[in-house]
């Protein structure tokens, strides 16, 4: 398929959260339609077309979701491989299934990064307690242990600040086979959205500078306080890792920014917390980007026209809607997710104020 | 019902077009549900919760609808008053049934607006022959004759360029009962979007300068050109419909600018096509200032951070898609309507620059 999809085509979407919810808003205004397809709830079903409610390894369901769309994507990076398996003889998936590989295994992601030139932490494979002493010994500490799948937002994770910490460590790690890190002594965290097209063109968003807190994305504050040449080797690396992987959608791509340049931590294949500023602060945003994307259409103007300030709304901290809706320039979304859990995320705020 | 309705509520939506997609997309940006009812084919529906496809006459769907809901608003003005005498005694409905009985007919409207001081064109009733000779004695000509109830983007209309034009002019009416409006000497027309809250709070957006092509609005530029002073003139004048309508949610009234000042011209009891360029250039739109209003929450940040120039695509101009995608600093938008019926809104796109 080179041709776009015409309006009115339907876009199946891989997982049903708030990426997806924002991902079929975006679909909407272009007049596209979106089917989800997410075994548990779905908070994006109450703004699409259809819902596929089954489960990731149900073989028919996935079927009749390949029949019923005209291309595939995705808002959750942990859809099991074998999924993309069953759909890809069927109908596009956009990014493919190598993006996906690569970002669901944190060694396989740091091979890759490193293979294609860009500066990562230092890292070492530990399938065992003798791997995890030579990694230490190789890398030194402090560093982190990290399952090499699943987990995000802080979970799965064991930081080593001395030797003796290493059996607790692995000991967290419950068996799963783990990747060491080494601490990097970074200076702030910022990421790149970055968007590439069927026909290779690629674009990026403003690189935005966050702040975590408990190990969960906190704010995004654009611009990043970075000199314009770091802004440039980030977008630079962003559409690296695009071209290498041949990709066809958005992606997110997160540096630290060291006294030495910029190392790159990870990237999602998807569209990213860290880039929902776009929506108050761009004539097009992450999301309409991405259904351009993979709809194969052309790629919009991301030009950013007002400053921005992303805040996570975690937990509890959703109940300040009220407070939050009253406010002067200020963006509020909410997911529409039932219940508050301690470390979810309810929703966000954007507060934009004019180009500095 | 003072408490605002709380994210997860249900608001029901009288139309299922654009205006009733784009509702429901902003309900949804705030973690609301909307629910459809609309007899005919319904582009919202694929970006809301619900669809009741039922008509308008039908009093147990109606009843549904009601206890499916906690509130009702509309995206229509010619939803049938019948409608809001069996929904009200079930469900709170904003804007409630005198708006939309006083938008509905131009007589009430014009008399109205005449009444709380607003200055509009000379009109008079026709309903046969002899009243029309006797208003053209006291209006003159030109004239334009226009039926009291439906009719819009100029149909229903015909224009009197002088008295012998009377009897086709009257023809055209097909027995309908008429008004006849005296031409109004115009310099440019605008529009101001403002909204109410169930509180009394009233809000603007900037006004819009508008111009019409074959009688059906083709574009919208803000800011309009247009003295401070009248600008405030017409922010007061919408304000003043809101406050006699004791309104609850978003209203578009269009004024014609004279040597003379501002002539009301109608006002339309919803959300209007004049202020679809608030998507792209404020941080809350008219739709979600029309959800906040009906949902009881605080009115938005309806301020301008860009100049904005919105283009509607009608009838075939919507297949113009992909030249308007690729376009820099346009935000487009797709109705999804299958069929490009002459004379009919496909979508439209709000081109945007910095603020002059």
């Amino acid at each position: 398929m080179t041709e776009a999809l015409a309006p009115g085509s339907t876009i199946g979407i891989l997982g049903g959260g708030q990426l997806g919810r924002m991902l079929s808003i975006a679909a909407a205004r272009l007049g596209l339609k979106c089917h989800i397809y997410e075994p548990g709830s779905a908070p994006a079903a109450d703004v699409a077309h259809a819902w596929t409610q089954a489960d990731w390894d149900d073989r028919d369901a996935l079927k009749r979701f390949a029949d019923a769309v005209d291309v595939v994507t995705l808002e959750f990076e942990n859809v099991p491989v074998p999924v993309l398996e069953v759909l890809e003889p069927l109908v596009p998936v956009r990014p493919g299934r190598r993006a996906l590989a690569t970002a669901q295994d944190r060694l396989a992601e740091k091979e890759f990064l490193a293979g294609i030139g860009l500066k990562v932490a230092p890292f070492a494979a530990v399938d065992n307690a003798g791997m995890l002493l030579e990694a230490i010994d190789r890398i030194g500490t402090p560093a982190i242990l990290k399952t090499r799948r699943l987990g995000y937002d802080g979970k799965g994770q064991a930081r080593i600040m001395q030797p003796t910490d290493a059996p607790e460590a692995l000991a967290a790690m419950d068996g799963a086979p783990a990747i060491l890190e080494g601490f990097v002594d970074f200076e702030r965290e910022v990421s790149v959205i970055a968007a590439r097209g069927l026909d290779g063109e690629t674009v990026a968003f403003d690189p935005g500078e966050n702040v975590h807190r408990d190990g969960i994305l906190h704010t995004t504050t654009v611009p990043a306080a970075l000199p314009a040449r770091l802004k440039q080797d980030a977008v630079l690396a962003a559409a690296q890792v695009l071209g290498a992987l041949d990709y066809v959608g958005v992606i997110g791509v997160e540096f630290f920014v060291t006294r030495e340049g910029l190392v790159v931590n990870e990237f999602a294949p998807r569209v990213h917390n860290s880039g929902h500023w776009t929506i108050e602060a761009c004539v097009v945003d992450q999301f309409q980007q991405q259904i351009r994307a993979v709809a194969g259409w052309p790629l919009g103007d991301g030009s950013r026209h007002s400053d921005a300030v992303m805040t996570n709304l975690i937990g509890r901290e959703g109940d300040d809607w009220r407070d939050l809706a009253a406010e002067t320039g200020a963006g509020l979304h909410l997911y529409g997710k039932a219940e508050a859990r301690p470390g979810r995320k309810m929703g966000h705020v954007t507060r934009i104020s004019p180009k500095g």
